[in-house]
């Protein structure tokens, strides 16, 4: 089975949420600073979970790079993994509206650990499909990076119930060690073209 | 005439539909659990039509994979089944937020019903398109699952005004059955290499 | 210069403004059939205008079906057919939220209108970099249902001042004759594999 | 690294702000004209933001023609200006609900000028992998265009504090320069076949 509309459903999916989050942003009724003040936390929770959703959309085509062929499984993998990215949507806008307090930073982090999660079962999947000696498989190796974000989301939520600050500080990591694209799958399939898509 | 912008499309239209719905999970102004209560039937209302509209465009890519070629007749069967598959958004958002009611979950399960339906003509339409010798109308076959679906659909609007947990239970066993993708096709054109998109 | 981006672009366009038409069905508080009353007229107008877009996007599928190689002039002429058509969504919402009244009506035909005079210049263009002699000049012809389409439109919008409901009958006897696709084109391309996207 | 889903999210982002944009004309309750009075500013700033985000998609189609391969910094240079690109949405919706008042103005430029700094920097990140003898390096050549743009957008946020309607005449004019395509890299690339997607 062809990966052509996985990847092109998937994109759309992605690029609707990465879009549609900026309508979060209410257009204030005043032409003053003033009027766009309380607005700053709900922009920064954007600008964090635009990242976090551009990270999911470059990996995701790193990973769908090395994939041959999917099926079933991989498919219901991968609408999973777009269930809850599209929550990003809604706690974004929960932890912005306010003002990155206690409960709305832990839930943000607790999707965004499900996102991980079922990245991580999505990238099982294709690794059982296409075989332990396949390029995808030594491609992805160990998945070092994958593992330890769910320890620092896990880190983070437990965190957001003591400063919800710390918890976000811990999300930006994440973020940081993440916007290094995979360059595992890069170097391995570097010499390749893999153009022909 | 070529199926790639049929397949495109399609996907866009569900990938917005399946997208925006999450829009309907209205952000409430605190930050305590106690906010999030009264979101939880729409949630799982939400969760109900994610599934089914994943459902529709995971048959939808592999009924298509077996197309060779489409019409004019056929891009209309689908733009059709596109109409009922966008009404999906109205009626989830109408259920969840009346906790799910008698009347919302009737109509939920009548759009249902109709989506259904529309995906049937579009499968008659394109086995009178590619003839019953097709590998297409082979792949198909009996239709069994579709055909069974109607009847609960039916079972279930009915069912909605004794009891609309009953009815949404048998909504959700109907998405069950359809969890498992449409292996005959897969079956029937697995030994090919379908993914010259 | 290739059409698979413009194509991709106006798809992408088309599926957005089809889709998120269906948000300006505001969902009811209440369960009952009494709350679903007002939104008939707005659920009409979602009908017709659906069944709008579903139409140019069909026409638009055919026609760029025919098409070899685009130049900046034919991008910006399908950039300018995409304004008018987004603007569908505004008076599809306001002609339904006041019942089919008279201006909202007739506004309604303006911007099908100019939607037509749009496509009409897509076309024009396209045969200029074609040539009069090309399979698509010949495909579209004289375009003898694109010409009368635009005297329909004025005749509605002159009658939307006498009786809105009289202009909305013209409009869907238009949407009736264009419902049966563009067979010119299809015929004329119709022993071609066309399917090579 | 193919180009392909980086064309395909780029085309997904912008069709979706686009089109999203013409939610912010929100439908005036009354049927009369002077119902629809107030919306003439949000008209024309839709209008503005049109064009402008018309004028990114196809300057975008046309850069990425020239390109034969994408990697990681590639990526994100495109996401960061799909960040910008988002932005466009509030800024033009906080100016047209403001009557054009001027700080509304000024961060319509602002964002304006980001957006002009993230294409360039996109450009220059293309040029570094494709070498400074690449057919993209001389179909891009000294971007008088890009360079000159972002001159006209300082000059316009420092006299928007001065006359609002200055400031908007001058990101006119800017829009006016590049409505004429990118000939530059159409006439580099005219004599070849680019339509192999």
């Amino acid at each position: 089975m062809g990966k052509g509309r996985l990847e092109a459903f998937s994109d759309g999916v992605m690029a609707i949420i990465i879009t549609i989050m900026v309508l979060e942003l209410k257009v204030p009724h005043g032409a003053t600073f003033a009027a766009l003040m309380p607005l700053i936390p709900v922009f920064l929770s954007y600008i964090l979970s635009f990242i976090y959703l551009a990270i999911y959309w470059n990996n995701h085509h790193h990973l769908l790079q090395a994939v041959r062929h999917v099926n079933g499984r991989i498919l219901w993998a991968n609408v999973h993994l777009l269930f809850w990215l599209s929550l990003i949507l809604f706690v974004t806008a929960w932890m912005g509206e306010n003002q990155f307090a206690r409960l709305p930073v832990a839930l943000y982090g607790t999707v965004l650990l499900f996102c991980a999660i079922a990245y991580l079962i999505l990238t099982i999947m294709l690794i059982a499909h296409h075989g332990k000696e396949s390029e995808l498989a030594i491609a992805i190796g160990r998945d070092f990076k994958g593992k330890i974000s769910l320890g620092f989301y896990v880190l983070g939520i437990l965190l957001s119930f003591v400063n919800s600050w710390v918890a976000c500080g811990i999300y930006a990591v994440v973020a940081a060690i993440w916007l290094i694209p995979d360059r595992r799958i890069e170097r391995t399939l570097g010499s390749e073209n893999l153009s022909n898509k």
